[in-house]
């Protein structure tokens, strides 16, 4: 079969997105190996080249020069992932980041002013919210902003050098403004973090008055992007400078949000952000699958060592160990893209700008993000580092790509919230969902709630279960039956432990410290759970018969390989005997050679442009390569 | 406790070296972050002042104003992994690889010529082994040294893209001379790969006549060493230019050697060579302990959201998942440490300028160096992953060293031997020496004999053994007995399969392919065996009780979590049960936990000099900080 198929049924929703991106972006010259000042002109000039596509303006407000296009824009930026990272993170601060926050959380006296600008890439922002003492705990942010009612003004002020704002994208050289996260204090009163826009620097880019910008300097990575710390200074801006939607306060001081709980209007505008989250995702899909489909490639054609029956050496991607390291990868790769296709599709259902806000729907959303987030970046960290291994010392020179890609990658894992941190935010949720099931709202009665339901039946199952459901290890329905069980056994037993925090004067901290390990492993099972659940359902969707059956192969192995890495649980909790394991593994390895013939096929389904593979990596595949478009 | 007493034990023999290198590399200033052309200038100007110091001469044959310290020379060498890792590659290179070839693999006629200019650094050289096609599999290069008895003379030829000598560290720049490994042919005849002398660069730096020499540019790290490229054009080199300890030609064109066989010739020069493969792992250890010393004491100041009840926010080192992550690192860091010292020791004894060679100890060293090796640089590379990704955007930063870290090391897992294809060399060992207990030398008889051995005692313990013998988790004894019975039944599993491959017609490349996971897992559990023996009998070492004491339960951590990392298999095989894999668990958090007031005491037992360390992520603790030196 060919890949034609295949990528049509990757490509998706947003198909015509992808096809814009892949057309705009062969036209882009860009070179991480030069020094950070050169790069990161480099960079700036490629994000004006995008503004001048007016992809970027898709997701905005019609009633703006926008069409809307949620989940358009953030497939488009994805595909930013196949191309050059520090563009892509460049556009989620300009557009995502920065726009995101203008859009969102700012109303129509900031919109009319400066909407059209930041699409258009006239105004460039920053989105000054992580500080050096408080990354992951925003809403202990120490930044404030205090309203004067003498001048109409907020004052912006960095006490101390915890309050810095740290690792700001655009903050070192490009941003003339910056969306402000502070603490609002009016009438001596703090109504908790807000966002503010604050001019950082001068139409000739000098530091604004009171404002002092340094530079993060050489990262990892994303050199291309301009990192710095912003310190304020009493820096005054004028009250309408407040991105309203959510709270105001008037010109005497007074203070109104229509949410009454600082709590709940804190996580209500955070969850608008939710964009960026999603988006950081899918450019880790993006790398992840750039990196495969290089490794998968040199793989299929590099040999080494010989057959001592033929003497002919053998290509590396024929032996079980190559396969075992790229192939289960590649198909959990596949899971991914699968589910962030879901997720951004939930996304644009929720966000595009005729819908009716449902505050279900968001939380739900919410949860998946952080989930899939979380897991995603972290897969791809692991692919791309097996990947670069796999391609041993090719794979660490510059000119192959999978270097950058890596120190590109590497970060994603810990911003736009860190990974355990935002595992931890998951398995809280499902928590409080078991507690809802009852009307029962508070966290510690949910647990006692999930504790008397499951408890007895437990008990009954334990050792009769993998009796009474022993079945193929790579049929479908068999596999999600583990994965679910596995994902409320889990809660169910963390829901257990949490009873304890219910005595009186219990350490509650310390009840949850001590489980830590154990919410982490319940959000896990879930994601694990939800993405298996959104590959299966594309794969129902694809109505012609041999890309479906190839895919459904492609399935099996992702939950085979899922189910072997959780191996030790599914035998302990007596899901699986000592046998099931062993045809697990084997399974692995069937299902391995199995999609050998087809691992080329497979990764030219990305469809990514032969122009972006361009290395000498791939020198070697020369005659048999497609001619680059 | 201070951390003196602990130094002491992990300074070890070489205490010496230790504390000169501690002393000298405080004058050296590397910066990585400059354009590659600098930094590599730098580097070189540091191994000059390396030289300088004559550290390095200490390795190298007293004949020639060595010292014959092996062990001295690996350790001081390890060290350099606090500091900057472009240096010790560099210096690996040039005193490890060019000079060890030329020391050991040369005779008088090369040792009077070049050897202390080598030591000296005033001739630099450059190890070229590794071509395009070959990597891995060295004894079937294509670069070929053909005999010309009318010249008395070798000619070095690339024959043809694949021949080309890459990823040579020194080409590039810096190297006059290269040890050449070709295959040596003459009258007709070709007698296996053999290393030769070859110049490469005049007196000015100009590339000789024949000799093409380009560069591999920007890497992934390690930007300091210059590796390129070389290609040979029917390079004349005289016939004493083979380095010939092991072989020779005789004017007339005659080859003779002491070893019949090429294949066990082959092997006996590399054998030789160890030594870089033991360095390589030292290397990854330090460059370990440095990332988890930075991460840990990072961890041990930050803080992160509140404890409800006292509202005070919590230092992240006190969060069990933040625990998890780092602690189980460090003590398994510990037992490579140990197993590192022992390992330096035993090449050491058997290395030493007056040792009598003993083909068996020889084995066992290059089996152990192996296992180290592949297993050492794989913790490395996760561990400073770990670190990087547990101190958030300021690990991302370069100016927080772990960047530079996890870059330069990356490549550690893939060269001086693939970690994959080193595991497959330990599994093949342990293998055959199952056969040499019963005299049965070749491959597929010992597996026989292995199985037949073990098949009827395996059956017998199942499902009993668990109860048999059942123990506390914690205990040295049955951590111990745990980890041999898998090493042992895995080998035993495996050597069963290999029984296919006796039959008559058998696809043997089929069938240690189909158990090509296998084997991985056979090398893997003997390793982890022999880590565990060398940490446990480095502590029985220790006097100080306190001391003693700390170890004991770091050697606890190590244990518990190698048996929770493999506890998948105990449960399969009936050593633990559900509960008991629980009760690893536990024994892991309730470890982290008693550990965590000492995680600082610790990593200060490495004693990596403050200047190495000095940098803003630690400028948190800095009133606690001790004095620099």
């Amino acid at each position: 079969m060919t890949s034609t198929a295949l990528q049509q049924v990757l490509d998706g929703r947003w198909s015509g997105a992808r096809e814009e991106v892949r057309a705009q972006l062969g036209a882009l010259k860009l070179d991480p190996d030069l020094p950070t000042d050169d790069y990161r002109a480099q960079v700036t000039e490629a994000l004006h080249q995008l503004a001048g596509t007016r992809r970027p303006h898709q997701g905005f407000d019609p009633a703006y020069g926008g069409e809307g296009d949620v989940g358009g824009v953030v497939t488009a930026f994805e595909m930013l992932g196949y191309g050059d990272l520090s563009l892509l993170v460049k556009a989620g601060v300009q557009w995502g980041l920065f726009g995101g926050a203008l859009q969102n959380l700012g109303t129509a006296r900031h919109h009319d002013r400066y909407l059209r600008d930041t699409m258009d890439g006239t105004l460039l922002g920053c989105f000054a919210m992580t500080e050096t003492g408080h990354g992951s705990d925003v809403q202990h942010l120490l930044t404030t902003a205090t309203f004067d009612v003498a001048t109409d003004e907020f004052v912006i002020h960095t006490p101390n050098r915890a309050a810095r704002k740290d690792y700001i994208g655009g903050a070192a050289r490009d941003a003339r403004m910056a969306a402000v996260f502070a603490q609002l204090v009016t009438e001596g009163t703090s109504h908790g973090v807000h966002a503010f826009l604050v001019p950082i620097r001068d139409a000739d880019g000098a530091a604004m008055p009171g404002v002092t910008i340094s530079d993060c300097g050489r990262k990892a990575g994303l050199n291309g992007v301009d990192n710095g710390r912003l310190v304020f200074d009493s820096v005054r801006v004028p009250r309408e400078a407040l991105l309203n939607r959510f709270a105001d306060v008037a010109p005497d001081g007074t203070y109104s949000s229509e949410i009454a709980s600082e709590s709940r209007r804190f996580f209500t505008m955070l969850g608008t952000l939710v964009r960026g989250r999603i988006s950081v995702a899918g450019g880790a899909g993006s790398a992840a699958e750039k990196a495969l489909t290089l490794a998968i490639r040199y793989g299929a054609t590099r040999r080494q060592f010989s057959d001592p029956a033929t003497g002919e050496e053998v290509v590396v991607l024929d032996y079980l160990a190559h396969q075992r390291k790229l192939l289960p990868a590649l198909a959990t790769t596949y899971a991914l893209h699968f589910a962030q296709e879901d997720l951004v599709g939930r996304m644009h259902e929720q966000q595009k700008f005729d819908a009716v806000p449902d505050e279900g729907l968001q939380r739900e959303l919410e949860t998946r993000a952080a989930g899939i987030k979380a897991i995603g970046t972290w897969h791809a960290t692991h692919s791309i580092q097996t990947c670069r291994e796999a391609c041993g010392g090719a794979g660490y020179l510059s000119e192959n790509m999978l270097p950058q890609l890596k120190a590109d990658t590497d970060v994603f894992t810990t911003f736009e919230g860190d990974n355990t941190v935002l595992l931890q935010l998951v398995a809280k949720t499902l928590l409080s969902d078991y507690a809802r099931r009852v009307g029962r709202l508070d966290m510690l009665g949910k647990a006692r709630f999930a504790a008397d339901l499951v408890a007895d039946t437990v008990a009954e199952r334990t050792g009769a279960r993998a009796v009474l459901r022993r079945g193929d290890v790579r049929d479908r329905t068999y596999q999600r039956w583990l994965l679910t069980e596995r994902e409320d056994h889990i809660l169910a037993g963390l829901a257990r432990r949490m009873r304890a925090a219910l005595a009186p004067g219990a350490d509650q901290f310390g009840i949850f410290n001590a489980a830590q390990d154990h919410l982490l492993e319940a959000a896990r099972a879930h994601v694990d759970r939800i993405v298996f659940d959104a590959f299966a359902t594309a794969v129902d969707g694809v109505t012609d018969p041999t890309t479906n059956a190839l895919l459904e192969r492609v399935l099996a192995l992702h939950g085979v390989a899922t189910i072997e890495r959780e191996r030790a649980w599914f035998v302990e909790h007596a899901y699986l005997t000592a046998t099931g394991t062993k045809a697990v593994t084997a399974a692995v390895n069937a299902l391995c050679g199995e999609l050998r013939p087809h691992a080329r096929t497979l990764v030219d389904g990305f469809g990514i442009p032969e122009p972006w593979l361009d290395c000498p990596l791939l020198d070697g595949e020369q005659p048999s390569r497609p001619t680059p478009a």
